[in-house]
């Protein structure tokens, strides 16, 4: 089944301790969409300006992506630039230029409203919804969101959790959101707010999933070298999401492969600057690491 | 087979936001003792004072706890007191009164010098290396440290590295040691000092086992509710030594399964003050929670 994915796209500036780069295809939607690509047909809405290069145009057709939904609109791209501290945990945004995403009112073109699946990467929550009235059949709505959105829209994030079926976000967010410093509690309260399912991630911790009768732990592969964590969020939600189109089927056993999928490809991710390591991933690539996963996890019954 | 457990027998006092108690039984010997007391027949060497309540002596013979090397000492017993802040994964040491345990040398009765499986729980580096001489037949030997020892006695500390198999330490200790921020090149830079295995404890985010051709991620158990960390992670170093003195046998599974029945013990300790939920703690209930740890971290091959 296809997946519908709606977010940012950016040209990032990356600085880390030891690299740096400019104008890189950047944005949650870039990284979700390709990330889901190796699993499902991807159908994009977002929006960049004419100054958007026409490589990133091809690097997205080169994964399949679908790019009716994608506008583009006079001005300029949405720009981000942030840089990382030596513990590659902590990021400091240098600038945001929302450019023509300022104004962006994401429309569906008609063949993208009946997509079974949707993954609303991070933008506003208004945003977020904009999108869900215009989604006819879905089958399965997974959300991601941001400290900004949990701090500025508070009430429309809360309404938002009440329309879809998967909440995806980090640590840190997820303890904000809450006021909970316990992460077991801070998943389990955000079940009762609507979602049927909620994802913690835990970037080199791993990440837990919760539902009413389900809890799982899945371990974080183990990378000495990160080269730019950018985007592993999203990579993580997106190929989460894509596996779960293309298996089309939502039961405990596809979520928790789900999750492990979503960690595989979020740990190519950061091996590499902007989404460089994805474009030569392969399907053995990721055979490959699933089956470390799932051997670095394992132990015997008692 | 049995196993010797060295480390610091203590009266704690311990404030957490909710809750105060003082005299409680304490000290890293005390709670690995019992702790490994679930899983093979444990040999105690330590120090207390005259001091020393018979109940805690008592409770130790309960749990068949060898006491033929446990010192009591003219004077007061070592006493320390602590304070957690809200988030319990941060702990203030409010007194330390070293007591007897100034003077502590320990001394293996006859019985003791052949015991197979050896934990050196924490006690500074110079005098776990004057237990180890003692010992005559070491099948395996664990041992934990503290961030006191690390900045301190390093050299010790490094020349202990070189006479045991597998060392035990927190994630702050293993990134202080090894100065890498990095925990997967803290855990593999630490194996080339000289231990076969290195286990890092990340307390709720469960625990990472190192090995030259092993890489083991176990979970935490889900707790919304951690009445006292103290002594967890001598409880975890504890029962995953007490487990391999069962098993004796050390490969990659039992290794795995020892450091799950760590974790199982270590999410019951934390449940209620000191000692006291693992004096009620059953088999069955061991068995049950290991369960559960299979049932969390289990995922279907891709």
């Amino acid at each position: 089944m296809s997946l519908l994915i709606t977010g940012s796209v950016a040209l990032d500036s990356v600085k880390t301790p030891v690299e740096e780069h400019r104008d890189l295809l950047g944005g949650s939607a870039s990284y979700a969409s390709v990330a889901a690509s190796f699993f499902a047909p991807v159908n994009m809405v977002g929006i960049v300006g004419t100054d958007f290069p026409k490589k990133y145009l091809d690097l997205y057709r080169k994964h399949g992506i679908d790019l009716d939904g994608l506008q583009i609109a006079d001005g300029e791209t949405f720009r981000w630039s942030g840089e990382y501290e030596w513990d590659l945990n902590n990021r400091r945004t240098l600038s945001v230029c929302l450019n023509v995403f300022e104004t962006f009112q994401p429309r569906l073109p008609d063949g993208y409203k009946r997509t079974p699946y949707v993954f609303l990467a991070n933008i506003s929550p208004q945003l977020q919804m904009h999108v869900l009235a215009q989604v006819t059949a879905p089958k399965f709505i997974v959300a991601d969101t941001m400290d900004l959105w949990i701090g500025t829209q508070r009430d429309a994030l809360v309404e938002l959790l009440r329309k879809i079926d998967c909440l995806v976000l980090n640590e840190s967010e997820a303890r904000e959101f809450t006021k909970q410093t316990n992460l077991i509690r801070a998943g389990r309260q955000i079940l009762k707010q609507g979602p049927k399912y909620v994802v913690i991630k835990k970037g080199e911790h791993g990440c837990l999933l919760f539902a009413k009768d389900l809890f799982f732990s899945a371990p974080a592969y183990p990378l000495e070298d990160i080269h730019d964590p950018t985007g592993a969020g999203d990579c993580f939600a997106g190929a989460f999401t894509g596996y779960l189109a293309r298996a089309d089927r939502i039961d405990h056993e596809s979520l928790r492969k789900a999750v492990i999928y979503g960690s595989v490809i979020a740990s190519y991710c950061v091996e590499s600057f902007s989404l460089t390591r994805l474009q030569t991933l392969t399907q053995p690539e990721i055979a490959e690491r699933y089956d470390l996963f799932k051997l670095m996890s394992h132990f015997e019954v008692g």
